[in-house]
């Protein structure tokens, strides 16, 4: 279950989607723009980032549009400050077979941070003097790996937006709880096992986690 | 190049070998078998445990040995203190899909550690009450991966008899050791580059390593 074949991707409604952020959105200090059309997260960051507000900005994407959107993904990267990519992507979007190599590439092309998920083989962080290997946490059943990325990089985001700024430290944290976040996910269906997963379960999960790789 | 297939195995020499251990080898504290004959595993066993000794010993097998003499390697395996198995190999053995459940079923075997070594994605580490992982070394250049994993069981066996003791932390530290003595076997042909390593590029190797997954 660990590597996923795109037989055909359908846009549906996101074909035509242009968000508007309401209320305060715009102005959050940290902002996850998730795997949707480059041309979408472009129409984000436009509003993220307009009136000289400079917030964290991370993005992820997918084959789909590194195959057909080259360009405009190419401008969302230079635009933002990390990515989250699986080793799938990193390689077809740097054309490096290496993933260590496909990673410090990945930072050529504009952002100062970039995660490199490997799903049940942990996840690498790659920045300035920067590399950092962490294994995944050992789910020994494993139902449904749907959304495992998406909890993921929700839990690294979250963990920095609740520690108010971006340092090594904290990055190497976030990733602790993004896959503490991610091992809950893949436990069961949908977001069944995430959402029935209190704040307690997961400090707890996290301390286990440390105590396996420390 | 991270999993082996295996097309044909002959023996030749190995077939009818019959160790002999000489000098002071049958009283060594810290015992490896390597892969080779259950049989042959067994013999030497003899020589290491005579006499009321307790040698450390850890064996290393195959998917040869593990299908074709099932009974001989189980012998192997109540007689020993730990294993040192591949993935697919921990796998074949425990009829296990999910490593973390196979690696505990290895322990049931008899050894009182078990290493699963994963190749470019690093080792567990399982005992009772003891579940560890670590990466691997982030090697961008592979040049050749065979004998990885004898290195790394070599590292971890040394750091171990030069310790003098096993411990978890023992354990932990010769993953290690392992891990950045196969990392410099896979950068060359054969051991050309692991027989090159000074003492000096195995511990900065290490002081690094201990570096990117802190």
């Amino acid at each position: 279950m660990n590597s996923a074949q795109t037989l055909d991707t359908q846009l549906n409604v996101l074909a035509t989607f242009q968000p508007k952020l309401p209320g305060a959105y715009p102005s959050s200090p940290f902002v996850f723009l998730a795997n949707t059309a480059p041309a979408v997260q472009l129409d984000v960051l436009n509003q993220v980032q307009a009136e000289g507000r400079r917030p964290f900005v991370v993005c992820d994407t997918m084959n789909f549009w590194i195959e057909s959107q080259r360009e405009a993904l190419g401008e969302v990267l230079r635009r933002v400050d990390g990515v989250v990519l699986n080793d799938g992507e990193a390689r077809q979007l740097t054309g490096e077979r290496n993933l260590i190599k496909a990673g410090t590439k990945v930072l050529e092309l504009g952002p100062k941070v970039a995660i490199v998920k490997k799903g049940e083989h942990g996840a690498f962080l790659f920045s300035t003097y920067l590399f950092h290997a962490l294994p995944a946490y050992p789910v020994t059943d494993v139902i449904d790996p749907t959304g495992a990325g998406d909890s993921f990089a929700g839990g690294v985001m979250g963990y920095l937006a609740r520690a108010g700024h971006v340092s090594v430290g904290n990055l190497k944290r976030g990733l602790v709880q993004g896959t503490v976040a991610a091992s809950f996910t893949v436990g069961d269906f949908g977001t069944r096992a995430l959402a029935a997963a209190s704040r307690e379960d997961l400090d707890l999960r996290a301390r286990e986690f440390l105590h396996f790789v420390s």
